[in-house]
């Protein structure tokens, strides 16, 4: 007998699902996100941020803003979690590692739930650039308390 | 006999730097922070970010979005840490912490230097809401290493 | 009319819980760390940590291992949060930043709780050498979820 | 023509080299952390913490104490740093993540080398406890440094 849809909703569904949830915050309609793929194994999340000039820390060289590199990240640890509970999970902490400069190429980032709680879950993001390269990697705790 | 300026810059022509170092980044014509104070004893700097409703994590609720408030901890932690070594400092590391929502008012980060070295800094930054609580906290390691 | 002692316990009574409780964890009676003061308006924590050979990183020279610093921190946080809420409140994550190194002197821990919420609480550590000097700085979040 | 043992020494002679840095800090007299292997192809190291009943937080019920697991998150980062560089490297942050409480039995650790730059490294650490669970995970940021 095939899982029920409630039960375990296919990763098609949930790319949908995902892809309206990241249209509603306004930051969103600067960053312009775009949900990738769902891993039904895994419920990892893929998401890229296509490159725009306006996301760079200098008018003369290429290279993202930091800030821009921890939002994707947060919006990306987020979206894994949410979708694994069902509902929003407000950021408690977040960490990101600058690893090197990425030019001027879209960003990919790739975000797995490490553990869902009953209060908090922790998600682990990887920021790669066009060529691959990882180029941040960030943690993050949520909550996940329904009240 | 004063202090020279290359020694010791006066705390006001360490503001008019900031002011035109924090124009230059293309992400900051988005953010629109506003450098308002540099504390001629330890340094610390003090810059506001005006509420623009693309700021928020919601169309219908009152919030900034973590990823905003991370952004303004990176560029005001960088902020101080430049103003100290005299030149640009990369993130290394950052980590933030969420402590409560910010309504629709401006946003006010302080970012002091807590220790300067000859490869690395750590800088410590504090967000507060309109209201003076303390909405965040964040703290990075930002690279000083001339080459 | 005086506060009752349920609401708010004095210091002192809050300074005899802690020594209490410090003497409970196995793991304590290696360390050894000795609370010292219970701020009665704030309840920020102060615990000193007694130099000993054991905690060293090399035979040959002065200087904690980073594993007995964060484990200072660790136990300071803890302490804090668990002496606000009236119970334990296991860590959830928790950052150090090591900032200068150490000499073979006591150290001394002052932990503050920074929010206290229904789910989780965030606490800051500064860890001092004997001359005083800030040589690494901790924050962390708790569990403070009351099941 | 075989690479030189210069330019990449064996994991063989790694572990061994491993093992004997492992015990020179007094505070590892107390720990006692084992190294068991060294990956030829990524540089990873496992070592394997030996449960000890001083490892406790508490006198009644099983689990180590958070610093004792943030004391192997630290030697373990630190050993594949050193490793990767061919010299002590001190840690400049760390941060921990706990996931489940471990019960009474050995725990493992994995260190990966995540970049190694002329100043900084990034490393990755894993602690499973004897059931393969992953009970924290642990990321920080050393110093590579020469001088």
């Amino acid at each position: 007998m095939p899982p029920s849809d409630d039960a375990a909703p296919s990763a098609a569904a949930a790319l949908i699902r995902l892809r309206e949830e990241m249209e509603r915050p306004p930051y969103h309609w600067f960053l312009k996100p775009r949900p990738e793929a769902v891993d039904a194994d895994t419920g990892a999340v893929t998401i890229t941020l296509p490159f725009r000039p306006e996301f760079r820390r200098s008018p003369s060289e290429p290279g993202y803003h930091g800030g821009v590199i921890a939002s994707l990240i947060d919006l990306a640890g987020h979206a894994a979690v949410a979708l694994r509970i069902g509902r929003m999970a407000p950021t408690i902490d977040l960490r990101i590692d600058y690893m090197r400069a990425a030019g001027n190429g879209d960003l990919r980032a790739t975000a797995k739930v490490r553990r869902a709680g009953r209060t908090t879950a922790l998600a682990d993001v990887e920021i790669m650039d066009c060529d691959g390269k990882v180029i941040a990697v960030g943690r993050g705790t949520f909550s996940t308390f329904a009240g």
